[in-house]
């Protein structure tokens, strides 16, 4: 027997989604006749593009012979695609990036997980509450939780920012020292925003308190309004400070093709324990090409073919699709006097329970009486009690269905 | 400025291929007329199977319509596959696998680089040397190594087994208490095997040790010899102390298209800091789903599809193009009086560089006279001094070529 990683054991229970299936399942087995509708699971419903499965199609074909074959591709990405990303994502909105700093790879979740590898042990993480679990099981299983406390539902060493209805889902600043600070905007779960101005505070509060802003942007194709930032970096200092993540999985339909990029600037600087100054790009570089293949290039094709004037078209039209189904809950629900939040940048609805019900009864409630898969608020931690996750990637048919339902019921 | 994984810092120089690469572009710049064969990446050459893309076309079709789309899948991969996997690549072999010991992945580098984070930061490395350089540098980011002394070439806490041809490439058991073993079988680089008794000796001393075994098997479709066993678990005993890595990456053209997978028995025991005892498969199942999301539907479908009886065939055709490659360069180099090694069971051959050159001036010289590119047997380890690898990746008519400019030389 060898001895474990024992950080593991500090990991509370199983995933949320986990836990949600086997209610799920449970309905299921003893309703056979009910007919579910999940707006549960963040995940897209729509077929891939036309431009997309075009690309990925001739990609193939240029794989099956040997005079175009292609084996090993450069572990951060083809320059097709990493070239297209720069002029499409950045260039065109005013920023610039290197081809050296984007990183091509098959999924947010892998790269928000894996970054915190390249910092110190000890670095001190703060993550928004209520927040996606992967950026805090991570950083428990790297042994820079400390124990969970069960009194008080969280980790001992995680600094949490609040975001509640109170402070509009808009945390404020850490009030100790921090090393790494995880946003994510649009947000997941709260579908809520910030305004340029006020993620400008944020980045100023990193140049000022050297620290480092781990910024997930995997929603950021659903923005409609004109000024919620496209990335991080179209605030001003922010290549010194912060690290932006995003996913073509919501964007294009990739939750199952799988492909993602993270933008790691050269100005960002760390220090060792000597207190000599390192490049957080060559940290990151090092760890994609040690422990990364590349994705996959027919995928790499299909994300490139996103970018074209066709791929764009077709990709504007996905999201108003989903974006027409968020409205449609958002409003829904309003009209029955629920406090609804978020659905307007984001495909996320976050409403507030009815009758001050804890978020895991409202879930069963509407499992029980509206056939209904959401996912409870408290999943996301301890500031999300009380609320509830509906997502908008569901069909017309079955979001314009779900609404009736809840209508229905007695709240 | 945040505080960094000063480990990364102890790691050594570029990575070997980068090297190389940076040679062979001084050379071409310097020799523009020079036509090049590499033979020193081990990265395939010939199309995809006709069976994996008419799959993997398939797939994309089924992608593209709302009724057939799949987001998200099971991040251990689809039943179709993993009971495909269990079908063919074990119970033919009378070998009993369980569907939730079988986690399939983006790629072996990814497997073999991860896994070691499930286990204690002080557990006890030991590697082959020569050796795949991911094992060594995983465990250097993880702080497991010690510091690099320059003086012996090596890592201060890494236990190094010798492979050369004073052993046969078959290393002796640890002289030390040790927590994991990497063993790469059939081997990259040296291309050579260990038979099923021989495999029994370091099962039985990890049985006895209470450590781990970590089998990369990789190459195990290159395997000619009926001594030779193709999985670990054919070996009494070996569910409770091994875990087996597995790869399409070789076998069917995938080094581009990205799978393979991971066998983590339910018998493997590890102990937490307080003596308790902990499944290995559950943590890496924890790894494994809230690190990773599932390979690519389309990449699935196609490594299905290796399992055809059509795929078989072409697979079957496709490793024997590379093996008669593999003889050539063997039965080529023979004849000059060149000691070799491998090329009978693995796409790799290993010869002993004439007239005591070091690794690195027999690849000049091979660059330089034969415009041949190859790896240095240094690169893999200090006991790879004096020793060159050639791959058989090549097509048919490089690999003559090469053959017969080695032919020309004086060596």
């Amino acid at each position: 027997m060898t001895s474990i990683n024992s950080n593991y054991l500090n990991l509370q229970g199983s995933y949320l989604f986990s836990e949600i299936a086997k209610r799920r399942t449970k309905f299921i087995e003893e309703n056979p006749q009910a007919e579910i509708i999940s707006l549960g699971i963040g995940d897209v419903t729509r077929g891939l593009p036309d431009a997309v499965t075009k690309a990925m199609h001739a990609a193939i074909d240029e794989l099956a012979a040997p005079g175009s074959f292609r084996g090993y591709g450069p572990e951060q990405g083809y320059d097709f695609l990493v070239n297209t990303i720069i002029e499409n994502d950045y260039r065109a909105r005013g920023v610039d990036i290197q081809s050296n700093e984007v990183f091509v790879s098959d999924g947010s979740k892998c790269d928000v997980g894996n970054i915190q590898e390249i910092f110190s042990q000890d670095a001190v993480v703060a993550v928004q509450d209520p927040v996606y679990p992967v950026y805090v099981d991570t950083n428990v299983m790297a042994g820079r939780s400390g124990p969970f406390n069960s009194d008080i539902g969280r980790y001992e060493n995680i600094v949490y920012l609040d975001c509640t209805a109170e402070n509009n889902f808009k945390p404020s600043l850490p009030d100790r020292k921090v090393d790494l600070i995880y946003l994510c905007y649009p947000n997941n779960p709260t579908g809520m925003t910030l305004t340029k101005d006020e993620l400008k505070v944020w980045v100023d509060y990193a140049r000022e308190n050297n620290c480092l802003i781990l910024f997930d942007s995997a929603y950021e194709a659903f923005i409609t309004e004109a000024d919620v930032p496209h990335s991080i970096y179209e605030v001003e200092g922010a290549r010194e400070v912060a690290i932006e993540f995003r996913s073509f999985s919501k964007t294009a339909g990739f939750t199952g093709v799988r492909c993602a990029y993270t933008v790691v600037p050269r100005e960002l600087r760390g220090f060792d324990k000597d207190g000599n100054t390192v490049f957080i790009n060559d940290l990151w570089n090092r760890r994609h090409t040690t422990k990364f293949n590349g994705v996959s290039y027919v995928t790499q094709r299909g994300a490139e073919a996103i970018y074209s004037a066709q791929g764009k078209e077709q990709i504007r039209s996905l999201v108003d699709y989903y974006m027409t189904n968020a409205g449609i809950i958002r409003d829904g629900l309003r009209s029955l006097g629920l406090e609804v939040f978020g659905g307007v940048n984001a495909p996320y609805i976050w409403l507030k329970t009815p009758n001050g019900l804890d978020s895991w009864a409202f879930f069963d409630k509407l499992l029980s009486e509206a056939n209904i898969v959401g996912t409870p608020g408290v999943g996301f931690g301890r500031s999300g009690q009380g609320y509830f996750r509906l997502t908008a990637f569901g069909s017309r048919e079955n979001t314009e269905k779900a609404v009736e339902r809840i209508r229905k019921l007695s709240l």
